[in-house]
């Protein structure tokens, strides 16, 4: 029998309801802050994923030759493609735009519980309006929509890869690359963010910079904890000759503005060395992290960055965005909700509203229909019995789909102009006209 | 610049606010017929397609070869993806299923208007439920479909492939394939759907038919009209002997009990010669046409089919179901739009809901965001302008991304406690207390 390819999923009724009702909450907390979907295809020109992150991306991706002889790839994420939409065909709209997409997205790596070949990803990207609280706006937003899916026990980790560049270039070190060598600050940052600290101190030796001098740098690194650690950091700057205090007060302006824009999180950690190791990234950087989910934590990333240069619109860089890993945060969801004991998962996935099934017993159906499209039309969901099942395994069927409510009309029910309606949860049965209104009186 | 590949799509803010709208209006009349949306990956094994409809349809696919050596292809229709669905995860369920669905298929052929390489299906499948009152429900769940998409002017073509059979069968045409040979009446299937006349003359001959004796399959071809159609036909079909009059009988009371579940068409003609080009279609068979789209005037088609042998599941054969071709529907929804001056194209797509605009003027923004925050969480689509401008480009700002409502806290109202509250469509403008209620209290 033919499977489903490795590494991919079907989602069936009560999954897809659950994430239907999950993408229906992101869409409508981004509604609030201003989001508006947008769209771009599954398969990408291959060179939109090189050009943003290097031919070695290639290895990770589902890349095909069309019968044109196009290199394309299934798309691994989502930034780029809306980053060429928006050079494609929004370039004259008015500033700043807010967009969100959702959608599948592709990587071949050997897959395992919650890293799937075809997974899903939610995001939302403000392009065209640099600054501080920008960035409170997209942090907001990712804040609120964890939120309201129902996450508890979560850590946001909120830096800003402004600081420590600006650390580095008080120490001395040339942001800018020279002679087809990489820059002195990108080759700091690198080390810093694998946390290379051996090798830090080798490079900046050799780039003459004294341990001593560079203490502030590593005093920077080992700070950790809330808002206070702003404080803390300022602190440090303030011993600094010549050094560009202007990240730090951003990333203090966004902590403010978050703060009124989005409930406390459970955790706030200020990180000044999340890098989220992707050198587009230019000023606040952020992460939410799950520790339920062990050693692959993260289900959130984000940040400003630039990529609209790679489309010849550097007025609109940077911009700010996230990216929800949509699978990852489920996954969070379902092991908090066997933890605590709760059967819904996400916030709405099961409707709660009537569900009638209807079951002409022994007669023929003609007779109920102009009831069931008279009661669909009022907005109930309404299942015919289809199998001519006798009483016993009909009212089997109907109790198995789930149906809140079961009509029969039998032969004497028919005659009289009654229908039986049987409350599937309380058991309660009564007998009424056959007519719309007479039903939906006893729906509660 | 990298643009998007040939023959895919962007869809920007407004023609996704209008798609999601359809989607919206398609899932409820699906959740109110009962039916459950599930979802399948965006490719699958080539072997799933192949084993459907043969090896010639792999020149149409996007197929490719996987890192692994596997032959995979992008999906050109989900009916085979579902079908397989059931056989893997769902084959223990109470049948019916009733099972929605909606995403993005690929076709490599030349793109004109309305035929994308990456283009839209929605479809649903009752599975495991054979009969007339099932074939019903698929066609009524089609017609409301449409009917609540906002579309009129729009013709049922509703058939049933078991007529022809069986005139072909009295006629003494063989129905089983013999020594390896297609079977006679597959044959004559197949020249009828051509509208091959002569073609079918010859065949007939020999098969040793007289064209006198073959009379009332002509005139069955020759029948068109509404449901009096049905009647005609009885007549014909009574002047022959030994004929199975169940498909015509089946067909009857399909479209009784249609008749029962769904609004009357606009047209509705009764063809016993559609056959829907595939020898997988074994029991009713439908289309839905809009004549505005010209040659290519099909919107969505189906019918019962026997798939489910492919995966040893012979029991839960004939399916019935259709697929809605999404891209197809909203273009024949623009072209009567714009035909009948109508702005909406589908209904709900423009949320005519209070979307307020917050200009913090020459104070520091901090100052708002409570407010911002506030009204969010009352369900309010709330943007802040985020470039600085001044107090008249922020007010085009405003307009130009179509708030309703635009609020303006400059240095005195924020000394005062007060925000000034315009509504942009009437320009009245009231100041009040900075305080959510105040706001609430003026949005109509």
């Amino acid at each position: 029998m033919v499977a489903k390819p490795r590494g991919t999923r079907d989602f069936g009724p009560t999954e897809m309801a659950r994430r239907l009702a999950f993408e229906r909450i992101l869409d409508d907390v981004g509604r609030r802050h201003g989001f508006y979907r947008v769209q771009t295809p599954i398969f990408e020109t291959l060179e939109l994923f090189t050009a943003k992150s290097g031919e070695g991306v290639i290895g990770q991706l589902y890349a095909f030759e069309d019968k044109g002889g196009r290199q394309l790839t299934l798309r691994p994420e989502m930034t780029a493609p809306v980053m060429r939409m928006v050079a494609e065909e929004l370039r004259n709209e008015t500033k700043p735009l807010r967009l969100s997409y959702f959608g599948q997205c592709y990587r071949y790596e050997e897959f395992k519980k919650g890293r799937y070949r075809e997974f899903f990803q939610y995001g939302i990207e403000i392009i065209g309006a640099p600054g501080p609280l920008t960035e409170a706006e997209i942090v907001a937003t990712a804040v609120n929509m964890v939120t309201e899916a129902g996450l508890t026990n979560w850590q946001l980790r909120i830096g800003h890869v402004g600081v420590l560049k600006s650390v580095l270039g008080a120490l001395g070190l040339e942001s800018d690359a020279k002679d087809g060598q990489e820059a002195p600050v990108a080759i700091a940052m690198r080390l810093i963010d694998k946390g290379d600290k051996g090798g830090l101190e080798t490079f900046l030796t050799s780039q003459h910079i004294s341990l001593e001098d560079a203490e502030p740098l590593f005093e920077i690194q080992g700070l950790s904890g809330g808002v206070e650690t702003l404080d803390q950091a300022s602190a440090i700057l303030s011993k600094m000759n010549d050094i560009d205090t202007t990240p730090l007060e951003e990333l203090r302006t966004t902590c403010n503005a978050l703060a009124a824009l989005a409930p406390e999180p459970p955790t706030m950690s200020i990180d000044l060395t999340v890098a989220r190791g992707l050198d587009y990234y230019t000023g606040m950087v952020f992460e939410i992290h799950v520790p339920e989910l062990g050693g692959e934590s993260q289900v959130l990333g984000g940040g400003s960055y630039k990529l609209m240069h790679l489309f010849d619109l550097e007025d609109l860089d940077p911009c700010c965005g996230f990216g929800l890993g949509f699978d990852r945060v489920l996954l969070a969801l379902e092991a908090q909700a066997e933890a605590q004991g709760r059967s819904e998962i996400v916030p709405g996935e099961s409707s709660g509203q009537p569900y009638i099934a209807v079951i002409a017993f022994n007669i023929d159906a003609q007779h109920v229909l102009p009831l069931v499209a008279g009661l669909r039309s009022k907005g109930i969901r309404v299942d015919i019995e289809l199998r001519g099942r006798k009483i016993g395994k009909a009212m089997s069927w109907a109790n198995s789909i789930g149906a809140t409510h079961c009509l029969v009309v039998g032969p004497q029910d028919l005659e009289q102009g009654h229908v039986t309606v049987k409350n599937l949860g309380s058991g309660d049965q009564q007998v009424v006209d056959m007519a719309v209104d007479s039903v939906l009186s006893l729906l509660n």
